[in-house]
């Protein structure tokens, strides 16, 4: 109706229409009146939306490659704003470029309950990360259309922009997005500024998605786990105690490069050697206390770098993550008592360089027992766990109570086209998301 | 005189004059008549001529940058050229390139005592690695003129084309230039075939250049230490046991890419972590018997080489060198043995692929015995030692008989411009080689 596209726009239109559909179901069924214990969600919808998600940057060996702001994860938003259209949601895309998906509550003192996850992917990426819970908050939500689930609270469904470049779109939602992100150019080739462009959002008026502290209710994402501890356990549901805190350091080690031939054992100051025996330290520290406590040497590169020269100059890396900000304190307290006894036996001198720090969220005590329980109601095996990857959960964190839930990850494997989470699991994570929203909505 | 070029070329009419004018000074004073032990070098001349020569590709903070077949090092090979006719040298370019100065000896039947070293450079290289044994001899080959010394042998100096390169110009001669070596780019940018025809040679007519075993009678090297054994030992003369053997491998680790957020540490099998500690046992091993061999780390990345990725590869390396070739044989079998203990606690797996392999070059015990007399003969103290390092006289000694004589290096600095041998040492280095030189003269 052209002729009335100058006064309303389409989406709008369709949005009050929607609206309209929803109060009318409003008053049929409640979430208070307790046939929803029962609700279960599609499990067949969920895993061929996952499939149909899967096209859209696949590649022919398997996995995706959706790379924020490429062309793939252009087409693969279309399909998620049709998705959350069909869950009878009102779509939009907000000034970072996040797409929100939202239906009224019954109670309009309420703030949203809020479903995320993302879609974008590493390149040769799988078809999980992000995925599951992306399809999953969608499927909630389409389930709860579909019975005419009536919630006290709003309900949003946000897929996030750009999560694996450094969760962009909830750092922009947290208000945390820096002159300095928007310029640093994206795994597409194009810097953040004119990826959010491109993704229909406008870098100009990003204070628009900014939320403050106590602007959602709870936030809820269920993620496949990345590690291999459920899949090795034969467990179905992981309750995530909070995501760690992860914080990085450049380590430069200065010894004195020489002639391999000339200078005699006793005579080096190895850079090399030094470098060894630190990266051995890490390890043996990252071990020396129970926990789930890790520290990780990822990088490492000798100067000049030849058969026959000793290393002068090493440059590598230190990572250490954990729940707690005091224990990954006191394990690089323990790296760096370990370095001076290298420095003494060796010769060479260590210098650490902070190069990233990320806080710990823990996660929300109410909604880990809600979702417990849900798990327990559904009959599912489960355990509690840190997440050890970072999540959009970490930047909603800042707005309020947050939870996560995991579903097992084929041997742990992520990140590659051999990533894999089985349906059943899909499904399993899917209604445990569904009974711990419906459990929250009435608690919270 | 244009009209006698057609029939004989202006070396070759040089070099009949000057074997005349060697001849008709034979007879004056020999080597044999008693007066030679008193004869010294002129230590004034020859630290002059180091000096001058330093001018030809120097660098404005120190040292030079006389890379093989570069413009410096083309000027620096005329300054020589021009040294060796001052010597009363007869001067030819080999078809390899390297620079011949001959003088004729009293029998001839005798194949030639020859003398060498180099003078091209490292880049940002110093001024004694190579010039000071190049300077030496032909100052011996002056003060033998200069006194009219007849010598039974023929003397050869030879300054040997691009040692730095891998002694490019001592392998033509010993047989041992492969066309992969001719095509092979050297640091000058050019191929070593192309570098060959800048500095007058022919790489189509090597096989000119070749000599046979036996071809001739000794080879004697005066070079700077380039370790800092004599420095801190403050010791004037060092014997030259012989050339070490160098051997080098590649090594490839492969362990298992991981996340290391969800990677617990138990559950690693981390590349980096077994390269730790295989860079340590290398360490542990060659210290773990007398003797001067080394080992060496010198090469290492680890991949995919970021801060939150468990490294599943590195390609690191190794080097073993030793006097003995027994030795390095024995070294490595103890590397692979610790490399299997590694394994088996990281889960990752080791794969050595040889990528270089040099013989050992003993030196001859008659000639070892005549520079430690001829340095005693001088009052100079004096130490038996290995060279750790390559020099063009392990090409020699596929030919004949070789000596090296060792002068201190300060604080064993080399192939860098703070490299530095005092000018007293420079003298007495190559009074050694003189007094040497007569002694074998003599003697074989």
């Amino acid at each position: 109706m052209p002729s009335m596209n100058r006064r309303i726009r389409p989406t709008t239109w369709l949005q009050l229409i929607l609206s309209a559909v929803a109060l009318m179901t409003m008053g049929q069924v409640t979430a208070e009146e307790g046939q929803v214990p029962d609700l279960r969600v599609n499990g067949a919808r969920v895993n061929a939306h996952l499939r149909e998600l899967s096209a859209f940057g696949g590649n022919p060996q398997g996995g995706v490659s959706r790379v924020a702001y490429s062309d793939a994860d252009l087409e693969g938003r279309k399909y998620v704003a049709q998705l959350m259209r069909d869950a009878k949601l009102d779509v939009s895309v907000d000034a970072a470029g996040n797409i929100v998906g939202r239906r009224a509550g019954t109670d309009p003192a309420l703030e949203p309950m809020v479903l995320g996850s993302h879609i974008d992917s590493v390149p040769e990426g799988g078809n999980y990360d992000g995925d599951v819970g992306s399809m999953a908050a969608i499927e909630v939500a389409h389930m709860l259309a579909e019975r005419g689930v009536a919630l006290r609270h709003p309900l949003e469904v946000i897929v996030f922009q750009n999560e694996e470049g450094g969760t962009v779109g909830s750092t922009a939602i947290s208000g945390g997005l820096t002159e300095g992100d928007l310029a640093r150019t994206s795994g597409a080739g194009v810097t953040i500024r004119e990826g959010i462009r491109r993704i229909g959002g406008d870098p100009d008026r990003l204070t628009e998605a900014i939320r403050k502290p106590g602007d959602i209710a709870a936030y809820l994402e269920l993620h496949i786990e990345q590690g291999g501890i459920l899949d090795a356990e034969g467990l179905e549901i992981g309750v995530v105690e909070g995501i760690v805190g992860i914080r990085w350091w450049d380590v430069a080690i200065e010894g004195f490069a020489n002639h391999a031939g000339t200078t005699p054992m006793a005579q080096r100051r190895d850079a090399l050697l030094a470098a060894a025996r630190y990266v051995d330290a890490v390890h043996r520290v990252a071990r020396s206390r129970p926990g789930r406590q890790v520290a990780t040497v990822g990088r490492i590169q000798a100067f000049p770098g030849v058969y026959n020269v000793i290393p002068g100059k090493v440059a590598t890396s230190l990572e250490i993550r954990d729940l707690d900000a005091a224990v990954i304190d006191a394990l690089y307290a323990q790296v760096r008592d370990a370095v001076k006894t290298i420095e003494q036996e060796t010769g060479a001198s260590f210098a650490f360089t902070p190069a990233s720090v990320s806080a710990p969220a823990p996660t929300d005590a109410r909604i880990r027992g809600a979702i417990d329980q849900a798990a327990a109601g559904l009959g599912l095996t489960r355990k509690a766990m840190p997440s050890g990857a970072g999540h959009d959960a970490q930047e909603m964190a800042r707005l309020g109570p947050i939870g996560m839930i995991f579903v097992p990850s084929v041997g742990g494997i992520s990140h590659s086209p051999r990533e894999l989470t089985r349906p059943a699991d899909v499904t399993n994570g899917t209604n445990v998301l569904l009974q711990a929203l419906l459990a929250l909505d009435r608690a919270f």
